[in-house]
C-alpha cells in the first residue's frame, strides 16, 4: 500500500497546476518520454499502441469510402514548396531545412515535409489527364516536421505523426462534399470512439489554412477550458491545381483545372484525450481505443486455482476479440488498482477464491469505480456491456464539461469579462471583419475565433465587437 | 486487343535489357513514380498496398514474440551518432544534414535518421535500471534517409521505408538467441508469404553492420543472378551499452551492462518479388501479400444475368476474407486479362454466359497460366486451393531458379570462371582473412562474400584465393 499512495500522490492535482498535472500523467503512465532534441518525443509502446488502435479505426473507414494510402517522399525541394505563395509563406518560417547530403553541399535546399500538398500536386499533375483519372482519393500515414518554438507532449511537438488525405475530383461541387463528409468522418471518430463530443464548423478567413479556400475544424474542450483543434478538412478549390499546372479533359472534351482536398488528423488526439478523460488519478481511455481493454486482477493468487481461474478468464475474453491483460506479479492487488487506474485501463476483474466459490467476479469501472459482481456465465456480455458504459460515461461527462463551459456573450464588455474569468467557449456574434478578430485577440490576451459553428444561434443582431450588424455566430476560446 | 498487345509490347524482354525490364515493370503495374528529389520515390496504391500486407503479416509475428511498437525521433544530433565509433564511420558519409530550423542556423547539425541504434540507446538508457526491466523488445516501422549517388526504385533509393527492431537482454545468450530467433523470423516470412527461397547465414567481418559483433543475413537470388541482400539481424554484444553507458543491476545485485540487438526488412522486399516472381508479361505476385489476390473478369458482360452473378461471386469470396475485386470497367476482357496479368494478381476468375448455364466458372493462374473450369458450389475452397498452387508454383520456380544458379568452384581459376560467365551465387571456401576478399572482389569486377551458410558443406581444404587451411564456405556474389 506504501507503493499506491507513492504512486497516486506523484500526479500533481489538475486544480493545483493543470499544465504539471499534464506532463506527470504522461510521463506517469508511460506514455512519452523526452528525447535529446528539443520538441522532439519518444512514443512509448503505451502512448504508441494507443495511436496504433486510433490509426486502425480511421484507415478501415478511409478505405470504406475509397480511399487509398501512398507515401510520399519526406523532403520537398525549396522551388517546389514556393509554387503556392500563400502555401510556402505559411510554413517557410517553420520548416527544418537540409542542406547537406553526405559529404556534399546541396544544389538546392529541402526541407522536412510540414505537409505534403506540394508532393501531392507534383505527382497529380503527372497522373491526372482524363475524367476517368479522377476522383483521386489519397491518404498517407507519416511523420511531419514543424520547427516550433514551445513545445508540449502530443499537443505541440516540432515531429508528429498524422494522416494526410489528399484528393482530387472532376468538380468544386465533389470536392467541396468530400470536405465535408471527412469532416463528418473525423466528428464520428471523436464522438464514437474518443468519446470526446466535437464542436464542428467552419474557419473564418484569418484562421484557415495556409492556401485553403475553406479549412473545416473539429474543437474540443479539455478540463481547463482551453480549446483544441482536434483535426481539419480543407478545400481548395482549383488554386493549387492552377499553381501546379494540373488539367484534365472532362467529358465534353474540354480542359479544366481539377478541385482539391485535404484532411488530417494526428497524434495531438493522444493530449486531447488525456485532458478531456484524466482525473486526478491519471487517465482515462475509452475503450475503442485502449491498449488493454480489461485488466484482470487475481486476489490471493498464491491460493489454489486462482491463478488458473484468472488465466481461463483471460483466455475467454482473448477469444472474444478483447485486448486484456492479467496481472500476476508479486505487487499487490491494492499497488495494482492503483497502477492501472493510473494508465486507464477501462475496466478491471478482480478474481479471488471467495469470487471463484460463488462462480463470480468483480468488474471495477475506472470512470466512476462501479463495482459490480458479476456472474461468470456470459462473461463476454457482461464485459463488452460494462465498456459500452465506460464509454457512455466518458462521453457524457465531456459533453457535460463542453456544456458547463460555453458562455454567450452579448456585447463587448460581457465577451472581455468571460474572456477574463470564464475559461471555456464563448459564444459571440461577429460582423465578418478580421479587424474585430485581431482586436478581440489583443484585448483579452490571446482569445481567438475557434470556428462558425455549422448550427448557428442567433444572439443578437450586432458585432460583439464594433457594433456593425452581425453576419455569423462564432464560437471563440484560448486553443492548446 | 489492340490494347492488349500494346500493352504486352511495352514491357522491356528480360533478357533484352534487364535493368529496363525492371523499370518497365514497376513504373508500368503502377507500384512506383519518380519524385523531384533523386533517388526518393513515391510508393503509389498498388504498390504500398503490397508493403501494407508485409507489414500486417510481419507486425502480428513480431507481437506474436512479445515485441511492442514505439516511434523514435526523425532526428539524430550529430554528438549522438558519434558515440559508437564504428557505427559513426558506417553512417556518417550518407546521411541527409539538417542545419537550419525556420529562420534560425541550428547550434549543432541534426542528421536524418540512417538507422536509429542511437536513440534508441539514449532512451533505454533512462528506462533500463535493474533485471526486471529486461527484456526490452521494441520495434518501429518508418522511413529511413541513406544519401545513396546510385539509385534504383525499390532496391536502393535515398529515402526507404522499413522496420527496425531493437532489443536488449539481461545476457548474451539471450540476445543471441533473438537474433537468431528473428532472422528465423525472416526467413519463414521469405519462403511461406513471399514465396522466396532464402539462403541464410552469418555475414563475414568486413561485411558486417557498423557496430555489431555479429551480422546475419537473408540472401536471395534474382532472375539475373544477382544477390538480394534481403533482410538482416545484428548482435551487438555490449557494445553499444558501453558506448552510451547503459547499465542494470543483476539478480545478485551487481551492476552490469545489457546485451543488445537489432534486426530489419525494408521496402527493397518489393524489388526482390518483382525480379524473382515476373516475366515479361510484367508482376507475378505471391498471394499473401498481393492487394487484389483474385480479379473476377466477366465475358459478354452485357448480357443479362453475368454482371449480378459477378457480382455475387465477388461477396461470396469477399465474405471469406479475400482480397477481390470484379472488373466491369468497359475494356475488353482481353484488355483486362493482359492487365492483370501485368500486374501480378495470382488468379483470374472468368464468368460469362455459357459458364452460367453450366454453374461453372474459369480460374486462370497467373503463373503458369493453367486454365480450370471449376464449378461454383465450393468455390471458396477451389479458390484458396488454387492460390495455394499458385504459391507452390511461384516458390518451386524460384527455388529452381536459386539451385541451377549456385555453382561449386574447387580453385582460384574456377572462381574467376564461374565470376565471369556464370551469374549467381559461387560457394567456394576461404580462409578466413579478409584480404582475400578484398582480392577476389577486385579481380572479378565486384562479386563480394555474401555469407557463412548455416549448413556449411566441405568443398575442399584449402581457401579458393590464397591456397591456406580453409575455415569456411562461403556463398559470394554479384549484389544489389
Amino acid at each position: 500500500m506504501a507503493q499506491q499512495k507513492k504512486m497516486v500522490e506523484e500526479i500533481t492535482p489538475m486544480e493545483e497546476d493543470f499544465a504539471r498535472w499534464y506532463t506527470d500523467v504522461v510521463k506517469k503512465a508511460e506514455l512519452m518520454d523526452y528525447s535529446s532534441i528539443k520538441g522532439c518525443m519518444i512514443f512509448e509502446p503505451y502512448g504508441y499502441a494507443i495511436w496504433e488502435n486510433m490509426q486502425a479505426i480511421l484507415d478501415k473507414r478511409f478505405k470504406e469510402l475509397g480511399h487509398q494510402n501512398v507515401y510520399m517522399p519526406l523532403l520537398i525541394p525549396e522551388s517546389l514548396l514556393e509554387k503556392e505563395k500563400e502555401h510556402v509563406a505559411g510554413f517557410a518560417p517553420e520548416v527544418a531545412w537540409v542542406t547537406q547530403g553526405g559529404n556534399d553541399k546541396l544544389e538546392e535546399r529541402l526541407c522536412i515535409r510540414p505537409t505534403s500538398e506540394t508532393l501531392f500536386c507534383e505527382h497529380y499533375k503527372k497522373v491526372i489527364h482524363s475524367w476517368r483519372d479522377l476522383p483521386k482519393l489519397y491518404n498517407q500515414w507519416c511523420s511531419v516536421v514543424r520547427w516550433e518554438k514551445t513545445t508540449r507532449p502530443f499537443l505541440r511537438t516540432s515531429e508528429f505523426l498524422w494522416q494526410e488525405g489528399h484528393t482530387m475530383h472532376a468538380t468544386a461541387e465533389e470536392a467541396k462534399a468530400e470536405t465535408r463528409q471527412m469532416l463528418q468522418v473525423y466528428a464520428d471518430f471523436y464522438r464514437d470512439v474518443l468519446a470526446i463530443p466535437p464542436v464542428i464548423g467552419q474557419k473564418t478567413e484569418s484562421e484557415k489554412f495556409a492556401g485553403a479556400e475553406e479549412t473545416y475544424t473539429i474543437e474540443a474542450m479539455m478540463h481547463n477550458g482551453v480549446a483544441l483543434q482536434g483535426g481539419t478538412s480543407h478545400y481548395f478549390g482549383d488554386g493549387f491545381a492552377k499553381s501546379f499546372d494540373i488539367t484534365f479533359t472532362d467529358k465534353n472534351n474540354q480542359l479544366q483545372h481539377p478541385f482539391q482536398t485535404s484532411w488530417g488528423v494526428s497524434t495531438r488526439m493522444i493530449g486531447g484525450i488525456i485532458m478531456t478523460h484524466g482525473d486526478n488519478s491519471g487517465l482515462a481511455l475509452p475503450p475503442a481505443i485502449a491498449p488493454i481493454q480489461v485488466v484482470i486482477v487475481p486476489v490471493a493468487q498464491h491460493k489454489p486455482g486462482v491463478l488458473e481461474k484468472a488465466n481461463e478468464l483471460f483466455e475467454q475474453l482473448k477469444a472474444a476479440g478483447l485486448r486484456v491483460k492479467v496481472d500476476d506479479s508479486e505487487q499487490s492487488p491494492g499497488w495494482k488498482f492503483a497502477q492501472y487506474e493510473m494508465q486507464g485501463v477501462p475496466l478491471r476483474l478482480e478474481i479471488g477464491p471467495k469470487d471463484i466459490e460463488k462462480n463470480q467476479c468483480v468488474l471495477v469501472r475506472r470512470p466512476d469505480r462501479n463495482k459490480a459482481f458479476t456472474p461468470l456465465d456470459n462473461l463476454v456480455d457482461s464485459v463488452k456491456a460494462e465498456l459500452q458504459m465506460v464509454h457512455d460515461i466518458l462521453y457524457n461527462n465531456a459533453k457535460d464539461n463542453l456544456e458547463s463551459k460555453i458562455y454567450a456573450a452579448h456585447n463587448h464588455a460581457e465577451f472581455l469579462d468571460i474572456a477574463q474569468n470564464k475559461p471555456g467557449f464563448i459564444k459571440a456574434m461577429w460582423c465578418g471583419d478580421p479587424a474585430c478578430e485581431e482586436q478581440l485577440k489583443n484585448e483579452t490576451g490571446g482569445v481567438k475565433s475557434r470556428c462558425i459553428p455549422f448550427e448557428e444561434e442567433h444572439l443578437s443582431d450586432t458585432c460583439v465587437c464594433c457594433g456593425k450588424p452581425a453576419k455569423h455566430m462564432l464560437y471563440w476560446g484560448r486553443q492548446y
